[in-house]
């Protein structure tokens, strides 16, 4: 049966209250047009601090259990009958996560995923910020189906999308914050684009990714979002996408069931030889596990 | 420094003779053109057997130490002066592979793929002949760099891009026999192309992939291969491509050094979380290594 799946991709100002209504207008768009679920951007609530190292910007991580951000969301899930994966930066205690909480659509707060892999670089400054997750990976049974959910970098690593799907996943989705190499320099955007349609090709898994657009600048560094969302079918081709400014929400219509079959079908998962796997389990292809 | 490197594509007779000089033919021409390495098709000595289930052709099978096949290409690979990967239909004792040997440019015969993938069902009834490949993955050191080869359903799983990257590969390649899915129904071409671009993005490595073409006979059964060989970049974006019914050399330029700086430059290498990663070694997503 197919049922209505949103993202929405929009530039953050640095007001936390403007994104915040920002998003909550994309969550009552995509409820009055039918989506059972919305996936939004990165970080969301503000401008991608990570952009430089600032040791004042701790200061904006909030702890799980007591989150105002997932308050407000929940009411919002419950209030618009919509499933809301909610990146947000999670304090807990003295450690710092680039985290998502998972919000089913009765407002129920399901759990926690903390972001597995963790960038550095010019302008993507995260290993300054946050440890690296502690969750392990993270199947949410959700009223949307069963929706694996990652973040951001995590969706470079093919290992990520095998395991959600090997452990149910129905539907991958991963928050976004990406744009300016300006020391590589590269443009990035078919290249992130690619990797993650091959996740949904091997994995015969539709994929969601909901970047940010516009230019964000802090003291002498500024960079610019690739924007460039999409949803991918389970065979890695473009369901639909967004250009790299437009401000939008995008709907998809999803057979996750059909889906389900169609990986059965295929026989790739019958097949894996995870006798032959171990080399995975080290940083260098030298096997670890035999 | 770039490197030209070459794919055919091509349909076969079910004439032995007549398949090897098609083979030879597109070595000399690919020589001729300036080719460091030419990948043919997934056992092209005669039409695609596993079509259909069928005790006579196991006698087809040689053996590695011994075989005529191999000893030939062993001495084109010298005079032409050209790496060849060649997949054979392999028997050991009473054990059968799908197997490929990697000749370097001096004719040396390198070493011993065994196939480790092996599908089943309608027109692909490689268990019936095929034992699952014990070799591992393997990557060889060729003239024209170090090169990762896998076979046909191999390329359907990232753990084996994945291992053959991180043992040292600098280009991937696949010979294929691929074609019609009659029971499903389903055109894969998308889907398989999708997969394999993926590898490259993930792995930032390139590609290369050899189908057959033409339409091949047997008892009731008829199945049509559609070529549409390609050779993908290290972001996954198509380098060059066949359609689905040209019999064709293609050539591209590949600085396979550059791939290397970039691989590192990206930094997924660095940040993976194989501490996260022992349920890759589990059929059912259930870890068996913590």
């Amino acid at each position: 049966m197919k049922k209505t799946y949103a993202l929405a991709q929009f530039s953050m100002s640095d007001v936390y209250e403007e994104n915040i209504q920002r998003a909550d207008n994309y969550i009552k768009e995509a409820s009055e047009k039918g989506a059972c679920f919305l996936l939004l951007p990165e970080l969301f609530e503000r401008h991608y601090f990570c952009q430089v190292e600032d040791y004042s910007k701790f200061a904006l991580a909030e702890e799980f259990s007591s989150s105002k951000t997932l308050a407000h969301f929940s009411e919002m899930a419950k209030k618009y009958h919509i499933v809301l994966p909610i990146s947000f930066f999670e304090r807990k205690n003295t450690v710092y996560f680039n985290s998502l909480a998972m919000i089913d659509a009765d407002g129920t707060i399901l759990g926690l995923y903390r972001k597995s892999h963790i960038p550095t670089g010019e302008c993507y400054e995260e290993k300054f910020y946050f440890s690296e997750g502690d969750t392990e990976f993270k199947v949410f049974d959700t009223e949307a189906g069963r929706i694996g959910a990652a973040i951001c970098w995590d969706q470079w690593f093919p290992e990520v999308a095998r395991i959600l799907t090997l452990k149910g996943a129905q539907l991958l989705c991963y928050p976004t914050a990406i744009g300016s190499e300006p020391v590589l320099p590269k443009d990035s955007k078919d290249h992130w684009q690619n990797v993650m349609k091959g996740h949904a090709a091997a994995n015969i898994i539709p994929v969601m990714a909901a970047n940010r657009v516009g230019t964000e600048s802090v003291r002498k560094s500024s960079m610019t979002f690739f924007g460039s969302s999409f949803v991918s079918d389970e065979y890695g081709n473009f369901l639909a996408t967004l250009d790299r400014k437009e401000e939008k929400l995008l709907l998809v219509d999803l057979d996750l069931e059909k889906c389900d079959q169609e990986r059965t079908e295929w026989g790739v998962f019958r097949d894996r030889r995870v006798d032959l796997y171990g080399d995975i389990l080290s940083l260098t292809g030298e096997k670890k596990n035999k």
